[in-house]
């Protein structure tokens, strides 16, 4: 299973720091960094558990969001969000 | 067809702040940001590659990334990286 993972973590302060640095951390122990912060990462259904529940035990839920998105899949049914929301992509039928 | 837009630019001096404006600017104008520098877009193919023209027109291609993931596909064939490559996803069998 291929996933891409991309974080936005909260840096005010030194604590939102640390956790930056540790969700970086988690996610080179699983996958590839191809962005300052997203990773594409190759799994097992068993290993992206184990990342999904690292990434939990890392962020501040109300102030970090990562997001996963699990391939091949549809982007809304691929989607995984952890922490906080920010939008919410193509749900309805709007079209560019 | 929706995409997924994640971008890097480099912000070290005036000309890069005004480049990661236009780049967001870009984005807004063709889907929802789910993250700071992350995009989900629901487009037509026409629209889809008005995005790429106008993105690859605004970056600084040495300096700047944008990764383009198209859904439904799998991750390596639905990826289109614009600009500066930095580590390559899962392309061999490697599974953690």
């Amino acid at each position: 299973m291929d996933l891409l993972v991309a974080y936005d973590v909260a840096t005010r302060d030194r604590e939102g720091e640390r956790r930056l640095a540790e969700v970086a951390a988690v996610c080179e122990r699983y996958g590839v960094r191809v962005q300052y912060s997203v990773f594409e990462c190759r799994l097992t259904a068993t290993a992206a558990e184990s990342l999904v529940v690292e990434l939990e035990a890392t962020i501040l839920p109300s102030d970090d969001s990562v997001l996963i998105y699990r391939f091949p899949g549809d982007l809304r049914t691929s989607r995984q969000a952890l922490g906080r929301r920010r939008g919410s992509g193509p749900a309805g039928p709007w079209i560019v």
